[in-house]
Parts: C-alpha cells; sequence; structure tokens
C-alpha cells in the first residue's frame, strides 16, 4: 500500500432531506441508513482501508461532531479528525486538509469523499481509485470520478466528456465541461447522448497538483491555511482555524476550482454508486418485502406497499395497515409520516420544525 | 355525604383494542386518553368524591395495577385497593368488593363502576346516582344506569324497560329485558322504539340486597368470600384472596346476577357519558383543528384530515403530510399507523405483536 496516499472524508453536512433521521445534532452520515450493521461514514472508512493506511485517513467534519466520528471510528485518532468551526463549504475544508497533510508528506496523494455515499461493488471502486492515482501521479490533471448514469436524474451535475481513445483501459477521459443539474428533457438527452455522467463529488490528485490550483483560483484561501504552515499539529492549530476559517469565502470546490481548471481528467466509473440524496433513492437500496415496503427496524405490515419505513431503534415496534407509497420515519424525537412523492416538502417541515425551538431539527 | 356510600372501581382491565397505548404493563385507565392532564382513573375517582366520602372508595385491580393506581391516586390508602390475583370477570370482583365492605359496614350502599368511562355531564351524573341511591335503598331492587341511545350503536348491550309513571323524576323503571348486542337494523328499531337504553356497566345496590342475590344466584362464589369474613382488613386477606380468587368461577355480574335477579331498576341516564371503547369513540370526545384532526400531543400537520394522532411523549414531536382518516398512536415501544375504519383489525393486531414477545402488548 502506498504510504503517499491519503484520502480526506468530508463529513460536515447536516442531511436534513433525511429529517427526522437526520437532524441538525445527528446527521445521516452517522446513521446506519440500511439496518446493516454499520452508518455510512463507518461504511467510507471501510472502503478506504484498501487504499491508504489507515493513519492517513482524515475526517473533516464541524466541532460539534467530532465525538461522534471517534465514536464511531474508535481507530482514528484525534489528530485525524479536522474540525472546521463553522460551515464554509467544501473548498475551505479541502484547503485545510491540503495543508495539513502537506506538513507531513509533501510527496502525498489525495483521494477526497463524501462521507454519506454508497458504494455496491467496492472492488470495482478500487480498481477505479488506482486508476484515477495513476492518472493524478503521472499527469499533472485533477481527477475527478464520474457515474454512469442510469436514468435521466435532475438531482446531480453532469460532467461531459471527451470521446477519445485514452490509456487506462480507455476509462480516463477528459472532462470537456461540468453542466449543472439539468431539467428532465436534458437529462434525457444527456442519458441517450451517453458522454455525459454524474458528478460524484469524489476527486484524487497528488497534494503538488491541488495546491498549484488553490494558489491560482483561490489564492486567498490558499494564502490563509499557508500561513499556518508551522502550527498543524501543534497546539496553536486549533486557535489558528478558529481565527481563519470563519474568514473563508462561503464557496465549493466544484466552482472555486474544478470548473476553472485548465486539464481535469474524468475516470468513468460504474461502482453501484448512490449519494443517497433522498429517500427515494435510498429505498432503491434497501431490502423489499413481497410488497415493494423497505423496511429498517423490527415491524408488522399489513395490506402496505411500497413504504419507507425508518426506525433505528430497536427496541421499538412497527405496526402498519392498509398504507401504500409513504416514507415513515420513527425517531427518538420525532415521528415523520409523509407521501413518497411529496418529500421535497421535508425541507419545509424541517424550517418549520425549528420555528417551533428545541432539538426536533 | 353519606357514610353508608361506597364506590368500587373496576380496574382490571387491559383495554387491548386501545394497543399500543393500552398495553398489559398500562392499560387504558392509567393514561391521559384526552391529553387534558388527568388520567380515565383519576377522572372517576375526582367524580365518585362528590358522591361518598374519600376512605369509602375502593379500587378492585389486577396486583400488577396496584402501584400505579396508588401513583396516580396519592389519596388512597394500601388497603383501598383490592387486589386480583388473575382475572375473574366481574362477578368475583364484586363479590370481593362486596365482603370486603360488609366487614366494615353492613349497612352499605354501593356504586360499582368501570375505572375507564368518561362522564361529560358531571352535576347530571350526581343527580342520576342520587336517584339510584334512594332507589337502592328504599326498595328491595339492584338498580342499574342505562344511558339514552344516541345512535344505532352494535357495540352495546340494551336494558328494555317497562314503560310506565314512576317515582323519582320518572325517570326510574322496571326493567323488562336485558338484550345481547344487536345487529345494526335491531339496533335501529331499539333507537325508534325508544324503550331501549344502553347497558352503562353501572350498578348501584345496598349491600344487603346484593349480598342475596349473590347467596341465591352465584352461591359458591359467595361462600368462597363468606368464608374468609374473619380475614379481610388482617395480614391473613392476601393469603385468602390469593387461594379462594383462581377457583371462582370466570363470569360477569350481568350473566350472573342481572339477567337472574327477580328485581332490577333502571335509571334513565344522559349525562354524557361513553365507555370510550374504540378509537372511534374516542374521537368523538377529543378536540378537532379545522380539519377534523383529534390529536393529542406536539404536532405539526400538513394536508391531512380527520385522523386520530396520539402520542404521550411531550418530548417527541409528529409531524404528518398528505394523510386522511388514519388511525395513529405513537408510544415509547410502538408506533400504529392503521385506517381509521379498519380499527377492528387491532386486536389480531396485538396477537401477533404478542407472538413476537417482549412487552409490546
Amino acid at each position: 500500500m502506498n504510504k503517499n496516499n491519503y484520502c480526506v472524508i468530508m463529513a460536515g453536512g447536516v442531511g436534513s432531506r433525511f429529517w427526522p433521521m437526520s437532524k441538525t445534532s445527528f446527521p445521516k452520515q452517522f446513521h446506519d441508513v440500511l439496518g446493516i450493521g454499520r452508518t455510512l461514514i463507518q461504511m467510507t472508512y471501510d472502503r478506504f482501508l484498501a487504499i491508504c493506511p489507515k493513519e492517513n485517513i482524515l475526517v473533516v467534519t464541524n466541532e460539534i461532531y467530532k465525538d461522534l466520528v471517534l465514536a464511531q471510528i474508535p481507530d482514528m485518532q484525534s489528530s485525524q479528525v479536522l474540525t472546521e468551526p463553522c460551515m464554509r463549504n467544501t473548498a475551505p475544508c479541502i484547503a485545510y486538509a491540503n495543508h495539513k497533510i502537506e506538513a507531513k508528506n509533501p510527496n502525498a496523494n489525495i483521494i477526497v469523499a463524501p462521507s454519506d455515499h454508497l458504494v455496491m461493488k467496492e472492488p470495482e471502486f478500487v480498481k477505479i481509485i488506482t486508476l484515477a492515482l495513476e492518472e493524478a501521479t503521472e499527469t499533472t490533471n485533477l481527477v475527478t470520478l464520474g457515474i454512469k448514469p442510469t436514468r435521466p436524474d435532475t438531482g446531480y451535475g453532469y460532467i461531459r466528456f471527451k470521446d477519445q481513445e485514452s490509456p487506462r483501459d480507455n476509462k480516463v477521459k477528459e472532462v470537456e465541461t461540468f453542466v449543472e443539474k439539468p431539467n428532465l428533457e436534458t437529462a434525457e438527452s444527456y442519458l441517450v447522448d451517453g458522454n455525459y455522467y454524474w458528478n460524484s463529488g469524489i476527486f484524487i490528485w497528488s497534494l503538488n497538483n491541488i495546491q498549484k490550483e488553490f494558489a491560482k483560483h483561490l489564492p486567498r484561501i490558499h494564502e490563509a491555511f499557508l500561513e499556518g504552515k508551522d502550527k498543524y499539529f501543534t497546539a496553536e492549530e486549533e486557535g489558528f482555524i478558529q481565527e481563519v476559517y470563519p474568514k473563508c469565502e462561503n464557496i465549493s470546490i466544484d466552482y472555486g476550482i474544478m470548473e476553472k481548471a485548465q486539464k481535469v481528467s474524468v475516470v468513468l466509473s460504474n461502482f453501484g454508486w448512490s449519494d443517497l440524496g433522498t429517500w427515494g433513492s435510498l429505498y432503491t437500496h434497501l431490502d423489499k418485502d413481497d410488497n415493494g415496503n423497505g423496511i429498517v427496524g423490527k415491524n408488522l405490515i399489513y395490506d402496505s406497499k411500497e413504504n419507507i419505513i425508518f426506525n433505528n431503534n430497536s427496541n421499538k415496534l412497527t405496526v402498519i395497515q392498509g398504507l401504500d407509497n409513504y416514507i415513515v420515519v420513527d425517531t427518538k424525537d420525532s415521528l415523520l409520516i409523509c407521501k413518497r412523492d411529496s418529500e421535497q416538502m421535508i425541507k419545509k417541515f424541517v424550517g418549520d420544525v425549528k420555528k417551533l425551538g428545541g432539538d426536533f431539527a
């Protein structure tokens, strides 16, 4: 295993579309959403153990989640959990990780991935990452993973690539352009076209290359973290980050770097990926009963079909009769019952719940 | 207040039609089913404080509920709670209370009532009980309360009375016959007839008269409890009851005594009574929101109407969207969602839940 390989797991999100399972004090990535005994961040960590030494895996998250991370990944040292004092999107989060890694190993190669994605075919994932690391180290390109689309999804950004023969199994292509979430008609045309893949939000690069790109496209963020180069892994790090982080621009790595960089490669991937962005996408990955109910938790179901039923309290029983096509989420402090085709309303519910006060949202 | 007046509150039932709110370890009568801050047994106790001295109010219940009774009615002494070592229907329960009362006061007049009924018009209830006590003490009749029917209910037994002019406000009539739960057509004819009232299960009699009727119609039960006459209110009472109670016939007071007694009077009553026997009957007594949702508990409701939503955990929030005509009951260890018109299936659910083991039912 290459000791220069590092993984950065981004775990700062709140996942409010999954309320009430996911809430500010206990977001989605820390839940066993499939009811299989491992949380999403645990599965992400496990996946990267095949790719880099465990001491090279870092988690970047909000400081309020540090204890949750260390509890769920007991192998991880406190210094491997980078804490953000406030939410500042992905560019500052990645910059912080870059500079901290640089303090240890200027020859690092880095895989950056969200903590809450699902990968069904792990061997294929490892192969793809291996190709991506080759590309990232043998060229000066930034590398992203594109996911072969299986439906005209309007919830993802797309990557259009140049369809030329290429080395590395003909799977690594030059990115022509990143495109925003399309409408349905456009998404359907992308699916037919074949040269559009979903933007997974998983990135691979050499430290050297990504630092150059930050210096070029996000110089203020770059220089802010550079100033602390003698402070990483010291007692001064926390105070430095507390001061510098809130001043950073709130910008994503996609807008800030990827769309501006001259040379970006995409690895065409198909490893059973889901960003589990909605209850609907979770539903497709849950085991179903004979009536198409996707269920997590102890239950008795009568005359009901195609519901999503989520209850992660092993001491609680769900009994449902005569219900079709609903989302039922039962947590310690909230119960949600809503139609599957109304799940876009959950954001409104969360807004209203927040107005009630308390720790419900 | 007449010191010879005694009240016997029967609180041994499990109320499985109200599962999961009501369960074996915490039955319906101990719940604040209306969300008004008092449980059903507390309201029953409060109601009788206007009728007899508080030390003359007895509760008969299963021994597993004794602590619940004393916790909910702190004014009650331990000796006022009569415990049944096993379920034996209402006749043995009433016989036990009769003999225990006889050990203290052979001149007692007794009102027997279930612990889980609702009375909306308490002043009228007190008037009716006063008439019933007059009848029970000035005649040798047993007395029962009949409730003026407001709909052709097939869930109650009915009392047919002789429609003759009578003293006591013309409200106390001679019972002609007790009739079983009718079918809908028959129930409709009863409603038109006018001489059929619902059998409330509330009884009033002098100790002297009811003891004579027990001796005549249920002599084995009568003699069994008579044998212990020197043991009531002594250290030997518990052991005696442990031995004698399980041997008693499992029979209701209706079948065992009321239907066989020669002289029974019914007081025609209309005091806003409900036996709260079903979620449907509870629904009619819950406050409703503008869309006819009867709700207990903290909630946010969207696009939903005519549901029964019951959550007695003040720290839990219910959010419901797009749901009509359902029963949603959320308790610490079970969640039930079922159609209102399928509530007769709840008994089946409870049977299935019991097969799972644990303390769910």
